[in-house]
């Protein structure tokens, strides 16, 4: 089959790799219908990560159930699946409590390896929910963005408790910061202000649900948002970029007792304890415990109340990956989906 | 008055200080009944927080109402009150949320200083609470202990979300981590673990309701927790030390998706921001909005329900306040009442 790898930092290519097989009884293969770039594979993409190339790369998909090891009993091939990055047994402690990113057996799906035209799924009954049919074509992309972005970003909304009467902060204006505006205003929040100075973003903020705009970054940043807030920040804050700036910019944001859900990955990022401790904020975040959400998710876009898809603003076969990944890093592109 | 100043490290001396006054009309002056020394004087004491000496100190209280200013209303002359170390109005935003420590007229009673015969209570209708009426001698300390420690502990359970059903671990022996685990206990915890290898603070460890003790610390003391719980760690950690070893135990011992609240307070400690990304623990704490639970501490002690009272294990005159400042700092008590 045709996949993608990662040489080195910005040397993507798509070769022929080994097409997968069960080597699980609990494992599924799916024909991928549709995947993506991921902003977390431009980390390695810019050097910043290590990696030891050539690495299969995405761990974001959609598909068709080919085949299915002897121990699964409720994916069945033919089935049209959403799957989370990471894989879990959906029955364990840490699962049953909603933690499915940490379930005790999780495997993570990016060491597989999406951007491809197969994927092998590891753990298939608990980590992959059907949709209720074959989707029309132009449900494919939300359903593609429940895998991670919005499922991450919806995540990152709960997590800094988004609801009535809330005014929600969003720091990245990135797939998964614009699709915490879509979750900030489905759990209904009041006013939801994204940091930005991307025009397109800014766009696609504001249909999403954003009520205001700051151009302004870091400290100034913080200031608009008090501003906005009778001096005392925000409710609820999104962290969707992973950075000490951004870190820093969303704790400051917001107010005492407020919380701040955090998904973007920690790049070198390390907390001041004191300033912590004093701003009296919730802290919580990680890896998105996406499967939780995605029975809801799937819900919602197959009832076209929500049209997550938006946030694929290129769309290339996946031949073209490399020219997938130059457009995200170069900000031309806000998310590819790739076409295998 | 009599009052105690610091001069600097290990230098505590009791002298005559001016009586205080009223100076703004929503002040109280009140008598104390009781004061004490508070693990956090010690960081001053120590010298590992920089002081401006003399100094005075102490910020935990419980006296009879002598005065209040014209504009105090609903507190009156005659009352015994306990008040929170953070004086507050009670009635603005974030007040209302329940984060009286960081209300937007906060002022630190620290800076009036507390172990002495008279204090100076700013914002009185909103910082103090009445008693039902005139306390019997064996409810002071109790009350006392209401005015911190004993709200700090059950601030930091109820960050952690201890409750029915939860693993509770303790990091921090000292009257802030015991009445930790008192707090756990009332919160209905199922099984309350504590960090502790001494064998008084042991002893009223189990008294308040500790169920295991672990006297390992660091990682060793992590992974005892973890066999004690199929591997995956607490639900809930109540972290009361501060320090980098501590915070990071807390943190190491809850399970992804659990709660840590820490109400150490931090001194040099840094997070590294992709270990507690990937812990996936909800984080939260500060300075406790001890304002929030004083009414229902104040009634739970005065139908005897609890006895918090206990971590007092050393009592003196408060012309002994440097005896009593020794005998925590090394760590010959638990905690030390003052009567003035």
């Amino acid at each position: 089959m045709r996949g993608t790898l990662l040489y080195g930092p910005g040397d993507v290519r798509v070769e022929e790799r080994e097409t997968p097989r069960i080597e699980k009884p609990t494992d599924a293969i799916i024909r991928l219908a549709a995947t993506c770039v991921c902003g977390s594979d431009l980390w390695p993409y810019r050097g910043i990560e290590e990696v030891e190339g050539p690495a299969p790369m995405g761990h974001e998909y959609v598909g068709v159930v080919e085949e299915v090891g002897s121990d699964v009993r409720t994916i069945q091939p033919g089935q049209f699946v959403v799957g989370s990055f990471f894989a879990s047994d959906n029955t364990c402690e840490i699962c049953r409590a909603g933690y499915q990113s940490r379930c005790v057996h999780a495997e993570l799906v990016g060491a597989i390896g999406t951007q491809a035209q197969y994927a092998r799924i590891p753990l298939a009954d608990g980590t992959l929910v059907a949709t209720p049919g074959s989707p029309d074509d132009d449900l494919v992309p939300s359903l593609l963005a429940a895998s991670d972005v919005l499922g991450t970003g919806w995540f990152a909304a709960v997590a800094a408790e988004a609801g009535p009467g809330k005014t929600v902060a969003v720091v990245g204006d990135g797939a998964v910061g614009l699709l915490g505006v879509l979750a900030a205003k489905q759990l209904g929040a009041e006013r939801i202000v994204i940091f930005s100075r991307h025009e397109s973003r800014q766009k696609l903020a504001r249909e999403f649900g954003a009520t205001d705009l700051v151009v302004e970054r870091g400290d100034e940043g913080v200031a608009r948002v008090k501003e906005l807030t009778h001096g005392l920040g925000a409710h609820s804050v999104i962290e969707a970029v992973g950075t000490q700036e951004s870190m820093m910019q969303a704790i400051r944001a917001c107010r005492p007792g407020g919380h701040v859900g955090y998904v973007g990955v920690s790049h070198d990022v390390v907390l001041p304890g004191q300033e912590l401790f004093f701003s009296g904020v919730h802290l919580h975040g990680g890896p998105a415990p996406v499967r939780r959400f995605l029975p809801e998710l799937v819900d919602l876009i197959w009832r076209r109340e929500i049209d997550p898809g938006k946030v694929f603003d290129l769309q290339l076969p996946l031949e073209q990956a490399a020219e997938g990944y130059r457009a995200m890093d170069e900000r031309r592109a806000i998310k590819t989906l790739l076409l295998p």
